[in-house]
Order: structure tokens, then sequence, then C-alpha cells
């Protein structure tokens, strides 16, 4: 019988790369589980993970996708998303090419996402036996297949619309990644509320972060051009599809002060159950990542299984990101902590008062979220949305809503209060995906980020992408139009 | 005769603080080189230096009073600044407990500055064979000695305006150091710009910062309240002593664009030699610290002469800051890289193109200055105000303007331009703290982040300062009030 494993049993297979890498058989093993994710998994946390899901999202995704277009030629009818690179025999459809392909996939487009570490990179492949500098394109090979398939990826993505090397959306700027910003908003996004004053209480407002030593600094939506970007599933132009939130316009005074007071609440009676799956889903690769990687152990799919449903419910995600930032670019809605402090100034209210103070009085003016907020407006829960597209995705690839993901969680290994919460050790258990996403959804509202009513427009988006995604990528692997 | 120490080796030997403290002898040793600067360095630069000087200045200036407070019973005449505790016998003035008392002095201060390191200082106290649990404040020892002059700094500096508990400045806070947040501006400063519109082109814009990623986070003016914090050799109010900064004025047409052109043709004409001088006095504790910790190497100072030198240099630029803050606030003045996009947009202007570019054709908005821009507005310039204040007590504490100092900067070391800058191994030499000033003063015009016009006012403000601030000391060694 499979043991499941625990979360901190995967983080800790994936701090183990490079005795991994050393010991890696592509004949045998899995290159994705076994050196490209542990690699890249750093990297992402010293660059994006400092912000939230779009660019982490963003990077999985590519990788997957390179992932996929590598293996294509492996597969009795799959064609990649961004090459057609023709069939091998059936002869070759082994692992031991598929992953040799994969790695140099992976090669070129590491070496696009982050370009300050293509050192390392080469110190990757060389750990697996590989030649960093074997640029074949030649097509009847695995390291040629790999190449080409990792270069069409990034021909295509690094002018995306995520304006990553800087050149997009300015005339000027075309062809002139030497002097343009990566990742800049090209839209043209300004906030009508500033860090020091609320303008229109029913808009999102920058949070002003702080280190704890006096280095204060002020969000920026993190790239408001997420919704213009191309999406695998979708066609544009894509249409706004929740309700406006109502309790969120300060007109509506009954329902924003009815919604506020709901987040308070929930402040002042946090659990430790809820403070620690609200960090699990603060953190997408221990959530997404993590759940898809378990139900891939548990199942032993093959390199190719891994890879196809890896790819879906990344790209489910990230399709449903672009649905979800259109909407929070469009509605620009308010964040609970700006409507608390608009509504009672320095009253003081009760509530979670900061790491280790329990539930206090505290000056509305000073209260904030168990979670750090993140860097976009409210509405709708992008979370939530994530959780239900992987979810969806899931069952629909899986054939079940089972999961029976179990995560010990430690006393006192809270990222927010260290060495305190929990003040026993817990276990946090998700017997089903449609479990999964209900508690998802709610641990966005207990850590004190959304209002509740952003939770179900965002799982609606989640869902209906999800199973577009399903559908889209079925017909990549049965090779139909 | 003696080798002067180079930068590197200096930082070398700070970096080896383990081995250092395990080697300590207080009888021989001096415990603030030895022990405390090289355990205080690395907390600095993970909690406060990604900032600027004032948060800085402040910890190490406040390292400083500790150890001046704490070694003033072992000396003929001195009386502590926060204390007075009495004098030892003659036959007690002995180095063994002076670095006993400066080093739980020093406990108490680390504890209080960086709260959450408290299990490193236990750490570094028993390192060198001392009971970090002792609390005694028995003034017939060292260790008592210590304690009190530890804590009665701590009780002043806690509540010096600074807002370092996060209490001062809203009735509604007072003794609520458990929510408040620690050096919040209690002082209501706002922007007139946003990082995303320029109302006021002769007033601060907060810059867009980013990590190449795709995090950006805007700028927030750094500690305003540091203007209002308590001075050392100062009488407060402050008087405005700067004139007005004229052609940061839009109106002056001429003059405006005629500075904005200066700083375009010095980042056009950038030499490697004035980059690393520029990264060099951007680093305060490489200039302002590493030169002072030069001259007490040459000059082979006590512990004594050593503490009394380096806490003048330090108490000069902090109180010369809290004078640039105020002027900085009141002026609100613009930092180039607004004015450059304010008269020339998207025109494209010759500068330097960003790290590895070299001088190209840049889009006048894109364009950077060769520094990262400090947080806070540019008039008159805080740094060359530092420095001067470095060099004039420097050289009345010393009685010399010769200084000597003489760095190797190894080809490809600069952290703008990693593996490129400067091309081939240069040094950098200063002969006199004249020339160290001067030289100070152009590196900010050269790095981008300065006019030349707020060189002179700044240096001015400095050198007054600096000599204030030895006659202050020199009353405190006579004890004379």
């Amino acid at each position: 019988m499979l043991r499941p494993l625990t979360r901190s049993t995967l983080l800790a297979v994936v701090a183990s790369v490079p005795a991994l890498g050393q010991g890696f058989d592509p004949a045998t093993g899995n290159a994705p589980i076994e050196v490209v994710i542990p690699a890249a998994i750093p990297a992402i946390f010293e660059t994006v993970a400092p912000g939230d899901a779009p660019l982490i999202l963003r990077t999985t995704t590519l990788l997957n996708n390179v992932w996929f277009d590598a293996i294509a030629p492996y597969h009795p009818t799959a064609i990649g998303v961004c090459s057609n690179l023709g069939r091998r025999p059936a002869s070759e459809h082994t692992d031991a090419n598929r992953n040799v392909a994969i790695l140099y996939a992976s090669h070129r487009m590491l070496d696009s996402l982050f370009p300050t570490y293509q050192q390392d990179w080469r110190d990757l492949m060389t750990s697996v036996g590989l030649d960093p500098d074997d640029t074949s394109t030649d097509l009847s090979t695995p390291i040629g297949i790999g190449n080409a398939a990792g270069a069409a990826v990034v021909a295509v993505r690094e002018h995306d619309g995520m304006n990553q090397l800087g050149d997009e959306g300015n005339p000027l700027l075309t062809g002139r990644s030497d002097v343009g910003r990566p990742y800049w908003d090209h839209t043209g996004y300004a906030p009508v509320n500033t860090p020091y004053e609320i303008v229109d209480a029913g808009r999102w407002q920058p949070a002003i972060l702080d280190n704890g030593y006096g280095i204060f600094r002020t969000q920026q939506f993190i790239t408001p051009q997420y919704g213009e970007v191309l999406p695998f599933s979708l066609r544009k132009p894509l249409p706004i599809l929740s309700p406006p939130p109502l309790a969120s316009d300060p007109a509506n005074a009954a329902l924003y002060q009815q919604q506020a007071d709901a987040v308070l609440a929930a402040s002042a009676n946090l659990t430790d159950e809820q403070k620690m799956i609200a960090e699990l889903f603060d953190d997408k690769i221990a959530s997404l990542g993590m759940s898809a990687l378990f139900q891939s152990v548990v199942q032993g799919m093959s390199v190719e299984e891994f890879v196809h449903y890896d790819f879906l419910t990344n790209l489910a995600a990230f399709d449903t990101g672009i649905v979800i930032w259109r909407e929070k670019r469009h509605y620009d809605a308010v964040r609970p902590f700006t409507a608390i402090r608009h509504l009672y100034g320095d009253d003081l209210v009760t509530a979670w008062g900061g790491p280790g103070q329990g539930t206090t009085l505290v000056p509305a003016s000073q209260w904030r979220s168990y979670l750090p907020v993140a860097d976009h407006p409210e509405y709708p829960s992008a979370s939530a949305a994530f959780c239900a597209a992987h979810a969806e995705s899931s069952r629909l690839f899986l054939g079940t809503d089972d999961l029976n993901w179990s995560l010990d969680v430690d006393a006192g290994s809270s990222r927010i209060e260290p060495g305190i919460t929990p003040a026993s050790n817990l276990t946090i258990s998700f017997a089903t995906w449609t479990e999964f996403e209900t508690v998802c959804g709610m641990s966005r509202f207990w850590g004190g980020v959304h209002f509740e009513a952003a939770i179900a427009p965002g799982r609606a988006i989640g869902t209906a992408i999800g199973a577009r995604a399903h559908a889209y990528l079925q017909r990549r692997i049965l090779g139909t139009p």
C-alpha cells in the first residue's frame, strides 16, 4: 500500500536536488520531478515568489509547456502547443528519449525565464551527464527535439503580452530588450487611491509593506497586463463574467459594513487550523503543485502521464488567471484592510493583533490581515479560482473526486507565527478535490485578505475554465484541431 | 611599516566573526572591532541596509553610544551620554574591564535594535565566554556597568522620535508596541507626485523599483520622522540652512533643463573609476565605517581611543542626518530621473543604458541612474553631508587632514555590473579627508542620483555639524557641561 506523502516529505524530496540530479537515470527516471522542478523551485523563490500567483504560475506552466511539446513526437497522436515536430517511430517512444528531450527543452526555457541563473542551468545539464552546449535541432534525436520544442515555446512566450523582455506595448521599445524593464505594465494601470489617502473607499489601495526594521515599500498591482496575455484554451476578447461586488461599494453602506465586520469577526476567532490552512493555500507551490505531485505519485504515473496531468492543471490555472486578472482590473475592488480603516479609523476593534498577540483590541487603522495581502485588487478571489481550476481539471483527468491528501503540520511551524502556531501538531486532510477547493476559498477569508463574496465568483470561473482546459489538452493529445 | 588595509581585506576580517569571537581575549582584544561590529554587520545587511543611511547610521551610532557610556567609568573624566555610573578607581581602568562592559552593553542594545536576532546575541556572548543571562547592575563590576549603560541608552533611544517600537506619535498607540508598526512615519508625510503621474515636476516622486523578475514596489520616503529625532550635539528646533534649490523649480525652465542635461552628460560619460567610486560611497559601511576602522588600525588606537573616535564620527553623521532630513522634507525636491522624464518623455537621449549596455540611445522615460535612487527627496545631498561630517570630525580628532587610504578594486567586482566593471583592476586612493569628502560628493552626481547643486549645501551642513560634534564629545570626555 502506498503511504500518502506529506507536504514536508515532498518538500524534502524537492530540496535534495544535487543528490537526485547525480543519480538520475533517463531510462527509468522522471526528469521533471527529479531534476527540473527541484532545480527551478529555489530560483522561483528567489525571484518571483516574493509576489504572488501570476509569475509563479507562468513559470511552472511554461516549463510544463516545453515538456509537453518535447515529448509529443514520442506519443501516438499528440501535437505540441507551439511546435509540430513530426512523429518518431513507436520503437523510440521510450522514457529515455522523453527525459532527454525534456531536459534540453527545459534548458532553453530556464535560460529565457531566469537569465541571471544561466550558469546554474548549465551545471544542471552537466549534473545529469548532458552537454549544455549541444544546440542541435536534428529532429531525429531527442536532443534536437528538446531544443526545437524549447525554442518554439520560448519564441511564442517571450512576446505573449506579459512583457517578459520589457519590449512590449511601447513602439519605442520594440526590439529594445536592452533598455526596457522586464514585466513592466504596458497597459497604464494606476490606482485611484494612494497608500496615504482613500479617495474612493470601494477601490483598491496599495498597501504599505514593511520588514519590521523600518524599510517601507508600497505595493504595485502585479502585472496588470496578465489579463491581456495569450491564453491556451480561451478565445479573446474575454467577457467579464462576475457580477459587480455590491457590498464593496460604500454607497451600499449596510452591506459594506457587514462584510467588513465579518472579516474582523473571522480575524478575532482564528483557530490554529485555520491559520495553517491559510498559510498552505497562500503558497501555490505547496498547495497546487504538491497536491498534483502527490496524486502523480499515488497513481504511479509514467513520465508522459505526469507531464500531461501537470501541464493540464497548470494551464487551467494559468488561463483562469487571465480571466481573473481582467476582472480584478475591471472592478479594482477594495481590500478588507482599507474598508476596515475607512469605517473605523482609530476606533478600537477586536481582532487578531499581529504575530503572537492573539485576539486583542486594535485601533482599526492598525489592523492587519493574518496573511500578507497580495499585490492586486480584491475581487474576485484568484486563489479560489486557481484551486477550482486545479480541482476541476484534476477530477476530469483522474476520473474521480477522490484526493485523500493528508499533511502533517508540526507545532510551531507557522511562517507568520514561528515557534507559536500551531500550539500542537495537527493534520490537514482533504478527502476530495471538492473539499480542497472549498477550504481553499474559505482560507482567503480566514486569512483576512478577502471578503467572503469574492470566493464564489472566483470559484465559478475556475471550474468553468478547468473544464475548458481539460477539453483543450485532450485535443492536443489526440492531435485533433 | 603598517601596510594600509584594503576594503576587501577589512570586509574579510569582518566576515570571519565566529573564529574571531572564539579567540577573543578581553585583556588584549578590542571587543567592538573583533566581536560586536562583525556580528552586527550581517544583521544590518539583512534588515536595514536595503534602505539607506538613516537606519544604518542609527544602528552604528547607538552601538557606539553604549560603548562610550560603558567605558566612561573607566576613564579619568568622561561621563556617559545617557548615564552617569560613577567612576571606578584607576587600578580598574583596564581593557579587560572595558571590553566586558562593552559586550554586556552591546547585548542590551542589540536586543533592542534587532529583536528577532535575540538568540544570535546570546550565542555571541557565549562565544566569548560570557553569561548572556547575567543581568547584574552592580556598578562595582564591569558586567553591572555594561548592563546599566546599555539599559540607559536603550531607554532613551526606544523613544527618541524614530518610533523604533511603533508606539510614538499617536496617543492611541502609547504603550502599544504590540500592535504599532516599528519605525512608522508618525509625521504624516505624503508625496505630491505618485509613481504614475508627475503633478509637480519640482517635487519628489517615489520611484518604482523592481527585481528584474516582475516584482515591482514603490518607494516610501524612509523615516521622514528622522528630522524630529533627539540629536546629540544640536539644540532643537533646528533652522533650515540651505538656500532653495532654484534649478529644481520647473518655473526656472532654463536652469531646470541645464541641471538635468548635466546629469545625462555625466551618465553618458561614466568611467569605470567613477562607477566604482559611486558604488563605494553608496555603501556607508564600506566608505564611512571602513575609513574610520582603517585609521584606527593605522593609528594603533586603544580600545578607548577607538570608541571615542568611532562614536564621534557616527554621532557627527547622525546629527547631520537629522538636519538634512528636515531639509529634505522641507524642500521635497525632485530627483534627476523624474526631471529627465518630465523634460524629454519618450525622446531618445544619450546615456548609460543599464547594466552592461554602456552608453546608448535610451527613451528618456526609461533612463535610470547608475546607482539605485535612495528612498527620499533629493536636496540637499545626504551622502555629501555625511562624508563631510565624517571628514571634519576625523580631522579634528586626528589632528590632521592626512588619510592615505587606498582600496584595491578587482576587475568585474561591481555590484551593478558584475563580471563587467571595472574592465581591469584599479586602485581608489584618498590622500586626505578633504579629497575623501570631495570625491564622495561628486560620486552622487556621477551615480545619477543627485544634481550637482545638492552637493555643496549638504557638505556645508556636514562640516558645521562635524565640528559641533567634536566639541560635544570633548565635553563628554572631559566631563564638563
